[in-house]
């Protein structure tokens, strides 16, 4: 714990804190000794396991606009978190929550814990403490999982020769984001698919599960696609050669949008927020990625290779170069 | 990782936050089979060992001034976490650092990070992940430990009849905070040793693992004594008796800073933002709980005793009952 010190008014912000914690982030822990309400939360350990472990923090205007439905926040909040689970091939166990608002409003707190809930339950991970003060809207979730010793999927493990491949979708959250800024129009079909793909990413992690002991690195695509598979490329000191058109012909929302293909390739290639997985495997092992694919219920597209020369080179429909402007989000709408 | 929308300004932010880890926040971690850098940081289980985790969001104005040293802040952050560790027995391995920050500054940056270095090196406690974004400054930290199956310090387990104790000093951290707002005067000395408990808390990790086996419950003093001590009785189905006295005569800024009692006794028994520890240890333990408390070279001072008779008693010097008017800081200053 730590102390308030926001004079008369600490009392009132202590008992909410006690009263907030137990209506409505209190539910008996599966698994942790101790869950919600001591000191620490106590977690018995896995025979063989290790403890995968990630944060992120989410900031209104930042990371979410201030009109999102709370219950998409609080489902997105976990999801991005166990987008990093999955892309280590672990397996979601628990989680803590760290809380700020600016007020307290019991609509506002039961709707993103209901979205916060049912995304938890859908991957048995329990939620066995946190924090709750009073600030500026940031909400912070460190979640825990499990991968077998040698298990686990890295990005310093990328080999020469591996094909590249991505999970799902990718440029729909940004297409949506987009529209929000009246950048560009849609239909509102497509709008409200690509604004779900948004607002309640689907964490990719059954994928990861499946690709344990099968892909070589990965990591999950929450910067735009080419930033994060250049994380991949540092890590392993190899290079990336990336079929622009393979990757943008991925986008669920693409189709019958009207988007011009300039914009359909910044929106795939860089347009982040995707949640999706990134990752490498021998190219021998082809039928067995798309074999762990569909156990997992999750479509996958070859779009590359890695090459041991460095860099991350694009290549058109034809194989031929393409300028990479696509390295970052500045260039979104540049052209 | 999750996606940051900010429009052009996101490149920036992107490079900046990877630019920002390398420079302040990159160390090699000590036991972690990855530290910073991977989607998750992967830590190996021990043998016979539970994790004890906690985490706790520090916001500006709120639990720090905003005219505080950042490198006491990078201190008191870490330390608040710590004091959890401790308060269950457990000793600290590794945490996370999630920081929103409204800007980049270099100096700010390197003196946060200088406090935090030093006490994270003090305890052994590795930095293995983390997250940074632009936002109302606000600091989360997740701390992790490990304590033997069995043997962490619980709120649920104070048995009637316990002595109740408490380490180090109560209230000095509670008169610089009201020095600082102009409620109370004291010399520049007495003033400068209170903010330094205040600013720079010494989390009490070696007591916490020299009670393992010995204390039956624990908690750290962050919100006040009396309202930590109520924890532990709730949670163990427990009343207690408190002398008064005996803890406002722990406050170790009182001598010559012409508090009037009443002042001192609300500081000591409700002021709060001490990370010192109330725990119980059954009464024929006296001894071993002093010489566990020498070991740790922490003070300890006996300050009552669990009673089956629920609530919380104040008793007086001739042991007569006291009206408790200290629950909550909102009596503070009141008479």
């Amino acid at each position: 714990m730590r102390c308030d010190f926001a004079g008369q008014a600490v009392k009132l912000e202590v008992m909410g804190e006690f009263d907030l914690i137990e209506t409505y982030f209190k539910r008996p822990a599966r698994r942790a000794t101790l869950g919600v309400g001591d000191d620490c939360a106590l977690l018995p350990p896995s025979a063989g396991q290790q403890l995968a472990i990630s944060c992120d923090m989410l900031v209104e205007g930042r990371h979410f606009l201030s009109t999102v439905n709370p219950r998409h926040l609080g489902h997105k909040a976990l999801a991005v978190n166990l987008s990093d689970l999955a892309a280590c091939g672990a397996e979601p166990k628990s989680f803590l929550l760290a809380l700020a608002l600016p007020h307290i409003e019991p609509e506002w707190l039961a709707s993103f814990a209901q979205g916060l809930w049912a995304l938890a339950d859908q991957f048995q991970c329990d939620l066995v403490g946190g924090d709750t003060t009073r600030g500026p809207l940031n909400i912070c979730i460190t979640v825990m999982g499990e991968v077998p010793l040698e298990k686990a999927l890295l990005r310093s493990a990328a080999k020469v020769g591996d094909d590249i491949y991505v999970s799902g979708s990718l440029g729909d959250a940004r297409l949506a984001l987009e529209v929000f800024r009246g950048r560009l129009q849609v239909t509102s079909a497509i709008f409200e698919r690509a604004r779900a793909r948004m607002e309640q990413p689907s964490p990719r992690v059954a994928l990861g599960l499946a690709l344990r002991g099968l892909a070589h690195a990965a990591a999950d695509i929450s910067d735009g696609l080419l930033g994060d598979l250049q994380h991949i490329l540092k890590a392993s000191a190899v290079g990336a050669r990336i079929e622009a058109h393979t990757v943008a012909a991925t986008m669920s929302c693409a189709e019958g949008a009207g988007l011009r293909w300039p914009d359909q390739l910044a929106l795939s290639l860089a347009g982040g927020d995707d949640y999706e997985l990134v990752f490498t495997a021998a190219a021998d092992q082809r039928a067995a990625v798309f074999a762990a694919a569909g156990k997992a219920q999750t479509p996958v597209t070859r779009i590359g290779r890695i090459t041991s020369e460095p860099g991350l080179y694009l290549v058109d429909a034809q194989g031929l170069a393409m300028p990479n402007t696509y390295h970052s989000f500045d260039h979104f709408h540049a052209d």
